[in-house]
């Protein structure tokens, strides 16, 4: 991508709050997107997250009753709930060991000083934290996604504004170690959104960016 | 950017852990990756944080034994520090209204229900969650940037093993109202780095991404 096209792609994003909800996310790019979504950089590598995919129209009109009735929920080609490992236990850092050594051929020996220092990590965090440090990486998904998804010229609306707990009854996630963090529409922006056109307000890049 | 660029993008960047000490990134180029920095979308548009970039060697020296001595810290073209507000003030919602104000040419009146709305959510969190809800904002801008950095070319390494208390106290953070959330070091990848060509280890999709 020339420096040119990725400002160019930055700017295209914006917060979509009206989606054409009629035109679908084509299944080959939807596919790409969901590849994205796993291609995602985490800490240690331990992946503390599910994404969900709402297809069902029925769980979608639910889940906007918990999003303040924002139009995004129900309209938007896609919808992902990005949810997030509640704990950081020693089960979630052998589920890595395990996969780092069927991928990259490694044998446990070879694993056990990388093993150590992520549960000395994980024991020195309160339970609190841990949950506030995976949220974290959670954001790194969602960062990614949205500007995966604006390179391809697809729009997209994180959703912050939601009741949590509410998505978690909903989808079933009570009591199975993932939260519901926050979401993202991922669609066409409508041709009647006018915040297509506003300008960005963004504070001034000397205001933000310092020099040491 | 076609689907395969992009996957092709997200595949090439990987956690470097050894750069390229020569090598730095062209200063045409490296004012693009600042712009995608300012570009970054954040909850309500309160962008709380602020980016610094060490040009100082001796800084970065310091930084570097805050950082349990990774040598991306010394070694990377460029090193940037996010840095996230510790808290959610009527100061910083009206920092953000006189910018909508300024660039969107809107009214103080026409502003004063969003105004509420967000006055009103920073009021019912603690502020430990107002601190965690932007540390979050944070992650948004770091998973937006190691993607821009790939779609150029260029390698990241992103850096949560550090002291955070330490490296504020280096970069004189203390009291200020911003405190250090995880830094990035950004360059190019050493021929020597044993990491680039290792496969990357990601949890299979069928088991992160269910649908609904």
């Amino acid at each position: 991508m020339t420096p040119e096209k990725l400002i160019e792609s930055l700017q295209f994003r914006y917060a979509t709050k009206k989606f054409d909800a009629e035109r679908k996310i084509p299944a080959e790019i939807w596919a790409v997107l969901e590849h994205s979504l796993v291609l995602t950089p985490s800490s240690f590598g331990l992946q503390p997250w599910k994404f969900l995919v709402i297809d069902s129209p029925e769980v979608r009109a639910d889940l906007s009753k918990k999003s303040w009735g924002q139009s995004q929920v129900t309209d938007a080609s896609h919808l992902v709930v990005f949810t997030t490992r509640t704990d950081m236990t020693e089960a979630d850092v052998d589920r890595l060991m395990d996969s780092l050594s069927s991928i990259q051929s490694r044998s446990p020996e070879s694993l056990s000083g990388y093993r150590n220092v992520i549960t000395g990590f994980a024991a020195a965090m309160t339970p609190e934290a841990r949950h506030g440090w995976n949220m974290r990486q959670t954001y790194i998904a969602l960062g990614q996604f949205m500007a995966s998804a604006a390179a391809l010229g697809i729009d997209t609306c994180p959703l912050e504004g939601l009741e949590p707990a509410g998505y978690d009854q909903v989808l079933g996630l009570v009591g199975t170690g993932y939260a519901t963090s926050v979401a993202c529409a991922v669609g066409y922006r409508s041709a009647e959104d006018k915040y297509a056109s506003t300008p960005k307000a963004r504070f001034p890049l000397e205001e933000i960016i310092e020099h040491r």
